[in-house]
């Protein structure tokens, strides 16, 4: 069908077409469905005898959507994408016809009729997913399908390699490339810069020939991701060559995983999941051990927090241990999985601001330091340095690294090589709070049985977390401790008044605490 | 946030909100996730003192897209849903928050996590779906959650159920309201026509207090439907009380179910499937009866055709059949399921006039009529006929309304009801097939084993079926039939050439003949 273009301006990072639901009809083509756009007869082909247009047999696939009133049964409205494949103008003609769903759609509908994918298969599927070929509706049938029916062992595999063959991958020249990763959950669990710190440090210090070159992610739900706390204090967005530098220089860095191209197909994936609030433990360690292997990694540790209010039962955790570690042994890299506590928030801050305090104050040795994160950042990088060395020298370093303020040091370091000003008077001004704030005193006499991460999180998405950085929750008080009336329980930080109060009103009807 | 309305003039069919890429990541909020959209403070009602505006909190909930070139970061482009709700104009200033998702996803990710679901909310689910609420990713999780995990009995009843209540429901005043089904997938196998003929015509013979208001899908993926082949000699597209009158006068009618409001959500329910090509049973199930129990059907025949090229194996058969026995026990409708041999095509032509011309040519008892479709008619008519009265006499007056040409005048009468000329003149000219055409031989001797329904329906969709209503192949010879060299297999028949060339080149890749 010969169809007018009116071009729609818009870049939707896939070749996009919008029909007149008429059109569509005739053409017998529904949402989400797919066209093949070919060069038709432009005002200046027909003029001249013989075709001279340059784009002239050229053609490309674009995903349906329909409309009306935007446009006349005979127009077509494409995306950028469109116009510049084909270099067609305003009002020039197009044809415009059914065409075939890419190849990794059939893949798809194997793995919903429970047949097993073969690494091709998987291969040509993440790729589409990584490219743009395939809709959101065709990633939800694949997230579903892995999801509900499970892959075997195989399948994970080919996944994880999918994952790391469709992106960028980084190689060392050193003897260990160490990498830790939390599957978390857990509110405040900021460990990452200390294990981080305590690991560069431990390096030079023992001179061994490792690094930890940390990559990290933005919070999806919680209060903070890594990325969003460590941004208070330094730029975060490196290429990988720059990332290669920093980490050579420091043995480690502590930098947002976002543009560096490694294994990117699971923010894709993540975002389609999200809709759906469905997790695969198979998408997941897949995704996550993809990212390790892709940046080089030899040894690494994983945290898998369980707990009532935290991602995982004790059971499922379990579960996705025994796949890290037979995906691991497959790939040849050393592995330690720890299924540790997470039935309560860790540190006393929630928020970018505040969780940067809570960890400045454990690699300073504030005395008013959170200690059960302290704990739980030595526990982790003594785990990991033991991969490596022997576990009692491995403990007994990391806390020297931490109570030498050599981990300190080395964190000054990490953030003056990724651009930041290590300035003590530059620090403390960047860790200033939302100058809103409202105290939560306990109305009754009792002891804490319960802080649920989840509503933590909420209340904390409320208030501005994480794009506000002086937004968050500060707890006085955690689990098993004893609360008099009066006394304080929590303080609400926020950076404007609006979303201060609608906390305060949220936090009526979801009350994180539960005193006893 | 507080964005400026740049009017999108599109009209999606829900509401949508598009938003700058970079807006919707401060806002946290990815591509067809949902904000809402509260009228703001527009130049008017800033100009006054006080709010005057009646648009003033009003709201609405929209799906978000996502743009880069359309709008400005301090812009939303939304559809004309919101426009109408809000009022705004182009330039008003809206406040955009992210939204909750409608309550009927958790019951969604409910189903994903393999709960059953009670009627409440699979009614949830479906009401939403039929007003535009879910997204088409959140319809394809529901969609794969139905077909992985299965659904009980029970929430087959309930999903029957829901399909019914969220659109119009007939009742007529008659003992018993006839009607049947064919979940097809078998070439040419347009009875529907013959079976209501005959039975209308048997009713008024004798003097039967019962209707059969048929009403018909168009196709979906095959050459016509029911309502694609009508439609050469009647209009098809009827309201409610048309029908009704159509019906109350000729005891039966045939007539297109797309605008009559009965069981609305599987329309959308079958377009999201489409796109991945599942079909769980239950889902089928539920929504062929769900159509048959809103029409007031008291007594309902289902044909399953199975075979190698069919729909359905016949395990599948089997598994439809007692689901469709076990849900119409449930609402006290008599059913007869018939599990048929679906392994050819049946009637000589595929495509509207063609297959027009075989079912013309049945009821007029024309020499050279198909006798396998007469077969399978006069089977389908009778046995659904002996639902009401002894069958030896069911089967003798449908041969008796076909031979004495009661059956056709019935027709005519149905067709002149709905509009149609019936002079045999006007049949004549409307049953023309394509101009373009090709004769097909057999290059080798031998026996057909096979006739492959998908391909010949593949073949007809290339030549133009079903909206090119002459287009089409007519089948020379059927499987078991002896060729010799040179002798007709089939004739392809297209309105244009193009498509007639096209197909040529696809038969050399899908030959749909087997000759050993």
């Amino acid at each position: 069908m010969l169809l007018r273009v009116k071009q729609l301006n818009l870049s939707a990072g896939r070749p996009i077409a919008v029909l007149h639901r008429d059109t569509a009809k005739k053409l017998k083509i529904h949402v989400d469905e797919r066209v093949e756009i070919k060069c038709g007869k432009c005002e200046k082909c027909s003029l001249s005898s013989k075709p001279h247009c340059k784009h002239l047999g050229k053609k490309i696939i674009a995903v349906v959507d329909l409309a009306k009133g935007l446009l006349k049964e005979n127009e077509i409205a494409v995306s950028q994408e469109v116009v510049e494949t084909l270099g067609v103008e305003r009002n020039a003609l197009v044809h415009v016809e059914p065409a075939q769903k890419p190849l990794s759609t059939s893949y798809i509908t194997k793995k919903i009729l429970k047949h097993t994918l073969s690494y091709t298969e998987i291969h040509s599927i993440i790729s589409d997913i990584v490219n743009e070929e395939l809709t959101e509706v065709e990633i939800a049938y694949f997230v579903a399908a892995v999801g509900l029916n499970d892959m075997n062992l195989n399948e994970v595999i080919s996944l994880t390699r999918a994952m790391i063959k469709v992106g960028k991958e980084m190689k060392w020249n050193h003897k260990y490339v160490l990498d830790k990763h939390c599957c978390s959950g857990v509110a405040g669990n900021r460990t990452t810069p200390i294990v981080v710190s305590v690991i560069a440090s431990a390096i030079d210090h023992l001179k061994l020939d490792a690094v930890i070159p940390k990559t990290s992610s933005r919070a999806i739900t919680s209060a903070a991701g890594t990325a969003d706390v460590v941004e208070i204090l330094a730029p975060i967005e490196f290429t990988r060559q720059e990332l290669r530098k920093i980490v050579e220089k420091n043995k480690g860095c502590l930098v947002w995983n976002g543009i560096l191209g490694i294994a990117p197909a699971d923010d894709k994936i993540i975002q389609i999941e999200r809709l759906i609030q469905l997790e695969s433990h198979e998408q997941l360690v897949a995704s996550v051990l993809a990212k390790k292997i892709a940046m080089g990694s030899t040894h690494v540790l994983i945290d898998i927090p369980y707990g009532k209010t935290a991602k995982f039962t004790k059971k499922a955790a379990k579960h996705i241990k025994s796949l890290v570690e037979k995906v691991c042994a497959h790939f040849h890299v050393k592995v330690k999985c720890l299924i540790t506590n997470g039935n309560q928030p860790i540190g006393n801050g929630m928020g970018p601001a505040l969780e940067m305090r809570d960890l400045i104050a454990v690699l300073t040795r504030n005395k008013h330091r959170p200690l059960d994160l302290e704990k739980k950042a030595l526990l982790l990088a003594s785990e990991l340095l033991s991969l490596i060395i022997p576990k009692k020298e491995a403990e007994e370093v990391c806390r020297l690294m931490l109570d030498s303020g050599m981990a300190y040091a080395k964190f000054k370091d990490i953030i003056h090589s990724q651009e930041g000003s290590v300035r003590e008077s530059d620090i403390a001004k960047k860790l200033q709070l939302g100058k809103f704030s409202e105290l939560i005193k306990s109305h009754k006499v009792g002891r804490i049985v319960e802080i649920d991460n989840k509503k933590i999180a909420r209340i904390a998405y409320i208030l501005g977390c994480p794009s506000d950085k002086g937004a968050g929750i500060y707890i006085h008080k955690h689990s098993g401790e004893k609360v008099f009336y009066n006394e304080p329980l929590f303080t609400l930080y926020a950076e404007n008044k609006e979303k201060l109060e609608h906390a305060m009103g949220v936090l009526k009807q979801i009350w994180p605490m539960e005193i006893l």
